[in-house]
Formats: C-alpha cells, structure tokens, sequence
C-alpha cells in the first residue's frame, strides 16, 4: 500500500481528496493536515465521514514524513515551499494549487502577483493532464494538476486543435460553474441566499484560469491560441458546463469532426464522446470522473460549438490529482475512480 | 378603465399578465380563457390567487367580446385566428406567442413548419420591443410581442449596433434561461430532479428565436446581422442572462462604449447600464420589468463582452406586453411595472 | 406624508423594510442608518436598488432627527437605547427586535442573557400582532414587532385557542423557514453548498422564540400554554412552515373547526383559511404579507393538524412592521402591502 | 457470481438499483425489464450509464427465467403475480412495492383499495428491516422491502420502544423527503417550478405509509402504537428527514437514552448513533446507505425528539434491497454499499 498524505485537508478539495483515498484500493491515507484545525478529528469538521473516517488533522511536516505521496490542495502561493521539502526527499508532490501550473514566470507574475521561488523546482515539475501527457507524467516528482475550467476547456478543444480542424486565433470559452468551485471560506459571493435562484458572470476578461488554458492550448496546437474566458456562477453545488465556440478552418461536416473525436479518445476511460444528437449536461457526469463531450454545428455558418462538462471537484481537482497519481504508481488508471453518476 | 382579457389564461404568462392587470391602476380584467379550465375559478388552480382573483375561465370568444384590448398567451399557430376575430372588431391584439414575431413568412415556415394563415394580417402586425420602435406602435392593432430570449439579447446589442461599433458577422449569444421559460406543461425535461443541480443546453444550432433575433437585429443595424445563439436551462425559476460576444470593429476604449450606452438608454424606465466594475445578474431583474446591462472588454483582444439580464416573465413576456398596452394606450409606461428587485 | 427611517438598514429585514417604503403610497422615506456602510449608498451594496433608490447610509442619530417613526432592524439588545431616544421626542419606534417582545425580565435574562436597560420603557411598549391586539396597538409608541416563527404559529393557533378546542399542554410546532431567517451576517451554515441540498433542524428544544411564542399563546388562551417547538433550515430563500399538532379537547369534526376559523379571521386582510381539501404551501404566500393556514385531522384520533404559511420577510418581519404603522397612522392596513403572490 | 435482475428498471428506483448491481463485487446483473421501454438501452434513457452500462429492456418473463435473484421496482399491485412465478421456480424475490409490505389484508384493502391476489404467499413473504428482523430474513424467498418513510421513522424509534421509553400512544412523526420520492412519472406535483422555493404537505392524516408504520413499530413494542404521520415534499433531490416526537414514560436523562441507542446499534455497518449535541441532517447520509439519528430532549418537559436521516433511494429503497440480498446470500452485508457521503 502506498502511503498518502494530504495537506489543506480541511478545503472541499481536501474533504473530496480524503473520500477517493480512504477507499482506494491500493493507498492508506496516513496523515492529514490543516493549519486552522490541528488536533481536531475530520469526522468533527465534516459529519458525513462520522463513523468512516477518524483521522486527526496535524501539521504539514508530519505529513510529509509520513507519506511517499503527499498530495497539496492550497490557495496559491503555498506549495512551492512544500515542493521544496518534498524533492529533496524524493517525494511525490501532486499540487492541486495553482503554482507549477503556469511554465513562465513572467505569467504568474502577471496573473498571480508573485515570483517563482525556487525556479529550479519549476523544471522539474510538469502540467499534468493525462488525456494530453499521459506518458510524460510519470518522468517527474512535481505534479501540477490543473484547473477546473482549464480541464474541461482542454478536453474539449484537444482533438479540434490536434487535427487542425479550427482557427486558434478567436475560441469563445462561456462556462458555467458550480459553488464548490469557490470553496469553503466565507464570502457574500457563496452566502445561500444570494447564489441561490440567481446566475452571474465574474472576473470576466481576466480570470485566473486565462494563462494556464492559453498555455495548455497553445502546447497542443502548436500555435499560440487566444481565447476569450468567461466564468459564471451557477446555483448547484457541483459540475462545470463549458459551451465552447470555435470556427471551423474549412468545410468539414460534424459527422467527421465526431468520428474524430471518438478515435482521439477511444482508450481514455473517463472521456465520453455523446453520440450526435445528444447534448453533454452536467448530471451525467456529477460525482464522477467523466468528461462529456458533445459536439454541434451552428445551423448557418462554418461553426463548431463544443460542450465540455466535468465535475468541478472530481476531474477538475481531486479525481484527476488521483487519477495522476495511479499513473505516477503503475497502478489501474481507474482504481478508486470508477464512479458511475446517479440517475437523479 | 380600459376593459381587457386574457386568452390562455393558465399557462405561465396568462397567469403572470393576470396578476399585473389586476393591479394596474388603468385597466379592468374583464375575462379570461382556457380551452382546458372552462367553468373552473383560477384561484382553484393558481392558490396564489386565494382570496384576491376569482376569475372564471371562459372562452376564447368571450374573452374577445367583453375586451376592448386582447391578450394572447398561447403556442404558437393559435394567434392568426384570434387576429382575425379582432382586427374585424377594431380590437387591439397583443400576442405574446410567435405568429405574428416574423415578417416573412419564408422564415415562419422554415423555422415553425406553418404558413401564414391570414397574409393580409401581417401587414397590420408590428413587432414591438418598445426601446427600438416605439413611437410606431400606436399605429398598429395587431402587436407581436417579442420572445424572450430575442428581448435580452436586442436590448444588449442594440446601443452597438446603432453605434456601428461592432461587426454584424459573428456575434455569439450564448443564453441561461430559469425554467418557467419552459412554461407549465408536463414533460421530462422539465420534471424537477432532471432540472435540479444540473445545466443543460438544447436546440444548439436551431433554436426558433434565432430568426427572430437576426430579423431584428438585421433592421437595428441596417445590415444582415449573424449571430450564434445557445440557450440553456438553468435550475431557477425566473431570470435570462444572456453573454454576447463581439468583435469590435476598431479599437474603442470601454469607457466611450459605456458612454455611448448610458446616453442611449438614458430615457428608458426599465433599462439600466450597470456601472463599469458591475455585473449584471439575474437576482436584481428578478420579478421586475427591467432589463440590467452591463459591459466588459476581454482582456487581449477587440472583443466586447455584454451581460443583460431580464426577467423571462416579465420583460421577456408578459410585463412587456403590459409596457406595450401602456404605450399603445398613452398611459404612463411604468403603470403597472414600477416593480422593484427583491433584495434576496 | 409620514416622514420614517430605517436603522439597520443593510440587514435582509432592512432592505425589505426599505423596499416597501419606498413604494409605500402615505409615507417618505428620509434617511437610513448602518454602522458598517455610513457614507455608502443603498444601490452600491443591493444592486437591485440600481436606478430606484439612491439613499446613504447614515447613523441612527440622523434617522431618529428626521423621522417621526423609525424602524429599526438590529441584533437583540440594541434597541431599547433607540427607545430611550425616541420615546422622549415623543416619536414612535417599531421595533423588529427581540428586545421588547417578552414581557418578563427573567425571560429575555433566561433566554438571551441580558437584563432590561430601561424597565419604565417595557410598560410603554406592545407585542403588537394586529391580528390578535389591532385595537391596542395604536395606544403605544414602542411597538415590538413579532418575530418570523411566532407570527406562524400564533396565527395559527389562535382561533382554536380562543374558542378552547385544543389541549394546552402538549403542542407541537415542527416549523420550517428559508435561509433570509439566517439574515445577510457570514457563517458556515449559510454557505450556499452547506444548505443547498440539505434539511437541518437547529436549536432544538431551545430557540429563542419559544418564550415569545408561550407568552403570547398563553395570552391568548387566558391560560399556561406549553409548546415544543423545532425549527429546521429549508435550501429555499423565503418562508415559514409550521406544522402544528395540537390535541382536540372533545370529539369536534373538521367542518366546525374550519367554520370558526374563517369567521375568526373573515375581516382580516392578510389571512387566509384554505378551503378544506386544500393544503397551504409556501409558494402561495411568498413576496406577500398573508398568511394562509390551512386544516386537517389525522385519520385515527381526535388530533388536529394546522398548516400555517408566511414569507417570514414580510408577515414574518418588514410586512408586518409596516402593517402596524399603518395600524398606528390610521391608514389602510393594507397600504403598500397589498402583494399577490406569484404563480411560479 | 449471483444472477440478478431488475424488473420495473426504467424508474428511478430501478435505475438506482442498476447503479448499485453493476458495482457490487458478488452479483451479475443478467436483465432488466421495463414494459414502456422494451428494446431500448438503458443508456440511451439514462445518460450518466452512458459507456458503462449497456443492458437492453426486456420483459419481466425474461428477466425472471435470467436471474436467480430478481429484483421488482413497480407500482403497488404488480407485484403478487412477479411473487407467484419467482416462487414457483424457487428463485427469490427483493419486492420494492408495497404488495407484501402489509400482513393483514383488511389493512391492504383499507389503505390500497386491492385485495391479496394469492393469500398463501404472503404467509412465505416477510418485512425486511434488518436491524429489526435480520435472523429471519434468510428464511423467506419473497422479500418485502420497507418503505422510504417507514425506514426513517422505524429505525428512529426502534431502540426507545425496544427499551419502554416512550409511550406508544401518541407519536408524531412530521417527514419531509426530497422530490425523487415522487418518482419519474410526471405530473404538476412534481413539475420543478412548482417544487423549487416551496415546501408542502401532502396526504396528511391519511398516508399509505401509515399503516405499515403502525404494524411495524407495533411488531417492535409488543403494543399497538398509535402515530401520526405527515409527510412534505422538500426542493431537493435525495433525503428524508423524520423528526419524531414522543412522551417519555417517566423521567429518563438524555445521556441514558443516547447510550442505550449506542449500545443497539453498536454492531450496525448503516446506522450512525450521532453525539449528543450533534443534529442529524440530510447532507451527512445522501448517497449512502446509512441512517444517522440524533437525539434531543424538550427543554420544559418530557419529550423525546428524534432526528432520523436517509437517503430515500438508497436506504429507503434500493439500498436496503441490495442490504436484503447481502443477509439472504450471506455476502458481507456492506458489498456493494460501502458509499462515503459527500462533504458537499
């Protein structure tokens, strides 16, 4: 059994995190850590693990001595210094925050409103997304998971881009968010009353996600891609929808744009192409591990508009981190993940 | 007091212009009609009206006999007949369904499957979205009231357009609608666990606004217009939000484009620019007759971005149909609507 | 026009109380106070004021100068320094507080832990609940206004009690309210991904208003009531439901029960007593200030079963508060309150 | 592995119970039947089975000539006929209808309008609930599975009545279950406008839970029990959660009751004794298996207030069906079942 940590246990990620490994076959979750509750057991901060889970929450130190993986789910800004601590003892870092996403530092100083501060660990790490990188991931000790509207963009985009089918110069990403998404810190913005029976667009034209989707896009395509990136808050608690715009290069029926896309993903066990004619929505995939993709043609020009829907939780965070980490190991790609969505 | 019905009483719309034409200080809501409920109370099926409407629902004929102005709240194919009936009477039509929305009728069959019943009929039919064509409303009897979708979406391209500020080639309207938009009857689609935490999008690529919307469009700019339009379901009761996405046709800061829009719609009751920074959302139209606009530049590129948010019921369907008997009937244009947003 | 204020303006109650006085047809509204957002206006923290109102918040000293009945809309234990003020100007102050609602010292010590400030100013103030003591209310000029959960059950209760159908001694009020109860303050139980999707019962066996509900139903009755009373947070933003089991003191049939009380309440403007077969729900009550109640009896004994439904930010707090200022001014009690709910 | 199938498997009980086969580690799911769907794929109806499950419908003959073990998710009154086949070719029945919930048949009659069909297999049928009769459950080849109310509420008081705590007289049981306990059938009831912000009661006094309730809370005291019931239907999609009040005998402190609560339920894999000061809710067992019940007392009397949680689909239907299986197979009873609620 491998022995896992997480740090930042305490976060919706966290929480997600310590239910996928509790039950996965071939890991023991060890230790957990949390700054704000140390000496506090999960069970008491989160009713749903009372009588599942019974873990203690520690200090990220402890963590890390007791583990061989440790997985990070932290704000920004966090990780670098774990990473630190974690090479050199030739550990695994599985980094659900966002600083080993972006490879430039100039971008993160843009973005993010830091500096790198060990630009050596940064070679070493790698953006992992395994339906794009599968077979590079497992060459490094420094994992970036990447982000949630990031993952269901990419998916979406990725066999478009690849077989050259769309321009990179003008894709519309309009996506649609859970409130999980924002996390378990208090905020009016996540105040019930004021998600609830409501929907609004934020951060529009400079979300964070912007740099790591262009990057991830541009590697792809071979070619710098731009995008336009707007982020909406929707009233559910779990589930991306990503309604993707892109114009098609030339004539090019949507019978073989789909075709494709199920040859681009026919072994990815989490990648669902919907038959034409269906349309991705986020219950299918809610709880789950899944992409959905569904693609459609506009009804008078030369148009492709894609649907991407994952789980902002699972294949936008701690699914994927996981589903990282059975590559990393060797182990089933799906172990721990073979999740089937409820019907309702 | 102006004598008024309702015909299609029980669907949404019919509901929500009786509860608005029972309150205006103008009008007397003589009869209403129901192929389905005839000889039933609407209290006894809308409890709301407990004690406060006692309304019988009678016949379509009966509704047009005892009115001196008419309103139709029925699907489309319907409304021709109606027309027919009251035109004859030198009766005043508002018709909130699509009969009467297209002017060709090329375009009615393509995207309805019908023909024109009385050609003659739509010659005498306005389309009429107040902030673009009011002072010729009052020369008409027979009103298509617009869609709702097609109402969030001019108003938040009209300014623009007007403007010349954006190219008419590829606009991309990408539209969340709460599901009474979906209206009363029964269907899978809009049984509650389907629609509960879940996003879907529908009639990608072919929805029967989109003719709508291009027509008018089309004549606000005095260019064929092309838009990409997507709707999706969203799980709340009420509200549109629609994103619209442009490319501007020279660099124009958004300061001058917001100027433009205040000065624009600086006379309009119900429109209200929302100030640079802000962010129009669904919860501050909610159960009012406004429509918020707000106004964003993506953050590399010439694009503009417009959020406007309407109240589907309301200004995307029956309020507007009030604001267009008080405008048909030189009463004062807030008569009736002069609601305010809830707080929560 | 009465000149009136609102002191805790930027709470839900305040906002509501603002809402309805804005559109108030006897009244003006001249200043409003927050300790938190002196110097800010109204529509730049609830949007949905943007372009209808345009007051700043100021502090209570203004309200009270220029206002010759305040409202105020505080955390229990503020109120009776505003009452001192207000009483020796001679201006009337309604209360939506918990300080003057209990008419023991020993109760609001035992329940909210604090003593009286100034005792002289409880014998000038009234449990003001017009349906119950309309014709008393205008002799007081500190009026405490009944708080969401008592006003549903008292209503409800109070015609079985007066006519001494029921038990006294074991009554059971299970009620449920939307999440505007939990105000606009921050806290993990109203993080929007905590209540979405959820049912919690809260301070059971304890809540606050038990002692408010017991007083004025032993008021009532002219005897010592004894309740059990459990309140539970529903993932819905307005609302009260009380489901009330009460025990039938003889062998009465459902008929007579249902005929007494709508004689009770036949001249009441806000109250509804459902046909019988009819079941009270919260979406017909919702954005009004009625109450509806409903009546049922179990099929095996001689119990009766009361369903009683108000929007606990109207009837349950700002309605009913501007229901006693018109009460108190002589003006029609229903003014600026006449709301119809909507049908969806 | 054991050969099962589903009848009735278009509902979203059957579908759930699908779900739950297709994962558990003993059992093949060999057909599923459905009388409207014959020929259609299950994944084609639901589509988050989409790449994972891809079972054809078939007729019920089929099913039952398939499986050793056969599964009935079907309205009341279909079942006797699935009984008298399953039992004449020795294979088991899992009934999730309410054909042999009840043992008498005046009580069937009363309550469902219908006769028993074949007196002598209910004499070879038995109520499951295995914290109540689990030793004899391996006894029987026809399995009625209990209801999704009756569990909460029978599970709550099990140990109080077992233990002669309360009296049996007069028990309040006030439910409140999400919206897919209405099912997939469609009707206004169930239409999500009229579910979303609202809460109701419904068939209150006369609920067909009642009497199997009554029978089995009798069965567990040795005396006839009396309650009432009320049921309301919660803007949710999975969860019941059961508030239950009685009288105690005599004076009992909370901390023996807890304790004896513990004690019966120490060995129980589902049921969750929550520490005193903890309230149940229905986040903490939603898409799980388990019943987490709290327990609280009256802070004026004697009164004992239960707080019994479930996921009506899961232990109130399909999950304790599959439990009923694990017992009847001697599988370890938590195959297939070991769900982690989600912490959001």
């Amino acid at each position: 059994m491998l022995k896992v940590g997480v740090i930042g246990a305490i976060g919706y990620v966290g929480a997600e995190l310590i239910r996928i490994l509790i039950n996965h076959p071939k890991v023991k979750l060890e230790a957990i850590s949390s700054t704000s509750y140390i000496g506090e057991t999960i069970s008491s901060i989160y009713k749903n693990f009372y009588g599942k889970v019974n873990l203690i929450c520690t200090d990220m130190e402890e963590v890390i001595k007791k583990s061989d993986l440790v997985f990070a789910a932290l704000p920004h800004g966090l990780s670098e210094e774990i990473a630190e601590l974690t090479f050199k003892e030739n550990k695994i870092l599985i980094d659900l925050g966002a600083d080993f996403r972006l490879s430039k530092e100039e971008d993160y100083k843009k973005w993010y409103g830091l500096n790198f501060l060990f630009k050596d660990l940064h070679k070493n790490s790698i953006y992992a997304l395994p339906e794009f990188n599968r077979s590079k991931i497992k060459n490094y000790k420094i994992i970036a998971n990447p982000g949630c509207y990031p993952t269901s963009i990419e998916l979406g985009l990725m066999p478009a881009l690849k077989n050259n089918f769309i321009s990179v110069d003008n894709i519309i990403c309009d996506s649609k968010s859970g409130a999980t998404g924002a996390g378990r810190t208090l905020s009016l913005k996540s105040h019930y009353t004021e998600v609830n029976e409501n929907l609004s667009a934020y951060a529009i034209g400079n979300h964070r996600h912007t740099p790591e989707i262009v990057e991830c896009l541009s590697k792809i395509s071979g070619k710098k891609v731009s995008i336009t990136f707007t982020p909406h808050l929707l009233p559910i608690n779990r589930g991306i929808l990503s309604t993707i715009y892109c114009n098609l290069k030339k004539e090019i029926c949507l019978e073989e744009i789909h075709k494709s896309y199920a040859e681009f993903y026919k072994n990815e066990p989490f990648i669902n192409i919907m038959p034409l004619g269906e349309t991705a929505q986020i219950k299918d995939v809610k709880y789950t591990n899944n992409c959905n993709i569904s693609l459609h043609q506009d009804h008078n020009k030369n148009q492709l508009i894609i649907i991407s829907v994952i789980d902002n939780m699972l294949k936008g965070a701690a699914g994927q981190a996981v589903q990282n980490m059975n590559i990393l190991m060797d182990f089933e790609e799906t172990d721990g993940l073979d999740f089937i969505a409820f019907s309702n």
